[in-house]
């Protein structure tokens, strides 16, 4: 099966070296193009332009970290809607909002072409591992013809019927489940830190009880120990996806004061000089507002 | 070793018995004598007053819904610190306020008693099956004494420090982690049924990838299936637990604005006569207040 | 001196009838053609298209519901950008986005055009009074300009200086402040009425000392009575401004709370049904919230 | 009419003096007794203790800080209870909860002596000025004979009804809604200064339009000149009225989202130092969140 992958970022390029070394015939793009040379020593096959990732190819996953890239890399120039072929599939895999998600739902059905969207969950290192949990929704048809990739990229597929936004909007109702959970460890360490505990022992505690998820131990580490830098997902992406649950949301009617919290701590932190750090770091603000100090690095 | 437990609603009732099967001798005091009926045939000593659960006893264990509750088994006329004799124990399982804890202490220490802050996590069919996870705290030399009780008792025993009080916030916050758990699970149900997925997918996907601790299982379940009676701990436990958590703060010049969140919603649903409802059943107002109707039975 | 007005609604239609009594000439346009008759008896020129309601007049003002009206009338084929004379003023009246009203400064002087932002405050009777207040921002040569219009149509103009998009600024944190009145009143109104005070007498009481302003006047007796219809400012558009100003907030990284709970609260009207509602019904929610009945008419 | 005056911080002090300025026989009583000495020099009595400034009076009037200070004076041991006569009329003029207050009535019912609640509003300055607003309630006698007492202390009585503890709920919710409008300006002058808008400039603009009353004059003026000291009413009595409106709240289950908001306002001020302020120095906080630098003096 011959792909093309588009967007090569820290997630993209994990992805796209899996899908080789499954054995698929991948070409790669990227707008800055030396991000693809890793992947060409792999085998993969240099795309100049979007169009060459399309071309004659049965399907292609693109990988952007946000809506205006996405719709760029879709309805632009030479872009996936004017290049691929009838009946091959465009698996949308980058968090992009449930508005566009159905726009391109629609402008891919009347090309005559299938559209899947397949968000992931993980962190680099879980693309890299082939960890990634993934969620994809799309007309049964063309959820089977990409399954095989979908398995080459991660440890689980969770279909979510054939409405293809339905599973952007799964994919940022667990991004907001997430930043719940860093908010609350923010104002728990808070409280257990000016209590004069140790916060190291009280994350090995939860994540050695009733908090043993995955989600509790790499956010748990990450937070007790302050470490935001590198940023395995920058803040400024969690911003964006808070904006985009509330979005949709506010688009349904439902009031998310939980989102709304978490939406001002965004605030707070880049306001505060945190652009390049972890999402994660919003934890710290419950710390400062008790008067513990300024822990994020500036 | 010789142990009297007082306190004996669906959690204590769990714990005496397990003592039993361990074969400690103990004798069992509850304010309504009726509920120490089935311990009594399982070999426990029936205590009439409080003091007969202490005299002569090495350790006393309480497990008691409240502040006010505790006061009076401790401080009353013929109560724990009247009765129990030098050097023993009086192990508080209770999720008591931090400031009691410490005004326990105190009156321990006052009287050569030894105390010991052992609040347990865990619901009663976790207490029956031994699988507690206990927290404790106090001089290592008396936690040492209780610890095989406590091992009878839970799976687990976490050892926080000397300050009794500690232990209580540990218990307090990690209460407050679980409320933001049903809370941002309340949120995300709400956005995901007014999209027209399904919860129950929702949450078993949630429970099969990033979110597979027991906590997401047990409360994911019951809030999919808005299971929310018998309630194994009820809606105005969870408001007492959250304002012992908001005072400790408050304490502590802690905002907690998550937690003041979950009040809210706890004087909600009280308000609106749920009363006898599980405390996760403020899972259901994101929904209500998203125009899904009203989901609470009353 | 020749005027255009473009914009027909509860506001526009009393604005423009101002202007008439005035003496001024004015050309009036609306989407709606039906809407113009009134003040076409009063005297004004008809506009078929807006083209007409800009050519060879010296300044146009354009009273419109939202952003996307604003950029059809401004951008649009025939719109007030392709047909406004050079060194004309555009007076926008409408309450629009910060960025936008950016977006409009640049194109008119692009053009050669002037473009003043001078948004009002006021609901439709104080319009039909010329009670108005004014704000004003623009070049201080075009402020001057459409100085006589302005005062024509409200009590007072007040002058932010010479950057057009600071009064839209102002005028959407003032919106915001009067929200905050709403939520603040709809939360102290839920605890007088459940300890069983009279809720008139605490508005008159309110309203008889140290909050003696024309906006707890207003509101205090609308929200007291519960008389939300006809709805003198109707909560879609009261929702539209607050997501304005959440917009202009997070474009500065400003976390504003408060305006979120609003949004929130905006949510769950409309959600319940409250479409028809003037925006100030928000305050039946905290009520509601505390299990006094449904107070919204559905 | 001889009357009593216990309590003579600046409040008390100055509603004693205008007392003793309408011509009535005051004995004055305070903690630390130097505060009398102004009093006593303006033909006031001194008061050894609480009971010699109630013995043989027809009424007493108490100005207390907290809930704390009013139990010690009227509970305890030479208490007002114990020594005011029958049928004299106590006047709680203090801010303290409305649990205490029905707490007060009832035993002063069972003394055979009356009892009024009559907290005020105005700062210090007006108490001086005799310009304050009283919130009476009691039973019709009770507040008829004190009537001309708390007419010679403030602009304008104001009559809730015969259950005394109703006036603290009014007087609670006032308070409330102060720091509502705290909270707002916080937020609007966070964004108007990140704008780069002149502060003074939009809050003179408030104050001469819609927002005319009092309260924003006052508040205003301390806001945008950012003069927290010396306080006319310090951030600690802010956060004790903040508690007792929340507590008479939940008592009525009754959810208070903004005050909670403000709740946590004052968390933070006073865990980064602000202890010495004016309360209305919580609206620095949304600035700092901006990123506009602390404003607060440390």
């Amino acid at each position: 099966m011959k792909v093309g992958f588009v967007g090569l970022g820290h997630m993209g390029s994990a992805m796209a070296a899996n899908l080789l070394k499954a054995g698929y015939e991948v070409a790669v793009y990227n707008r800055t193009p030396s991000k693809a040379q890793a992947l060409v020593r792999q085998g993969a096959r240099f795309a100049e332009k979007v169009a060459d990732a399309c071309k004659n190819r049965e399907a292609v996953i693109t990988m952007l970290p946000d809506d205006a890239a996405a719709e760029v890399v879709v309805f632009g120039g030479d872009g996936v809607l004017g290049s691929l072929r009838k009946g091959a599939v465009h698996v949308s895999s980058s968090t992009i909002s449930v508005a566009l998600s159905e726009k391109l739902a629609k402008a891919h059905a009347e090309k005559g072409q299938r559209y899947v969207a397949a968000p992931v969950m993980g962190r680099p290192d879980a693309a890299a591992a082939a960890r990634l949990w993934i969620i994809a929704a799309g007309a049964p048809d063309a959820v089977d013809t990409c399954l095989p990739l979908l398995e080459a990229l991660g440890q689980k597929v969770f279909r979510f019927g054939d409405n293809p936004a339905d599973a952007n909007t799964v994919k940022l109702c667990t991004n907001f489940l997430i930043t719940a959970i860093i908010e609350s460890l923010g104002e728990a360490l808070a409280l257990i830190g000016k209590a004069g505990l140790d916060r190291h022992q009280y994350v090995e505690f939860l994540t050695s009880s009733l908090f043993s998820a995955p989600i509790f131990k790499t956010y748990g580490a990450i937070i007790a120990a302050q470490q935001f830098e590198p940023a395995g997902f920058a803040a400024p992406l969690g911003l964006k996806d808070n904006r985009l649950v509330l979005a949709a949301a506010e688009n349904l009617r439902v009031p998310l004061p939980l989102a709304n919290l978490i939406h001002d701590r965004f605030m707070t932190l880049l306001a505060q000089g945190g652009e390049s750090l972890d999402w994660s770091a919003i934890s710290t603000l419950p710390a400062q507002d008790s008067g513990l100090g300024k822990t994020v690095p500036q």
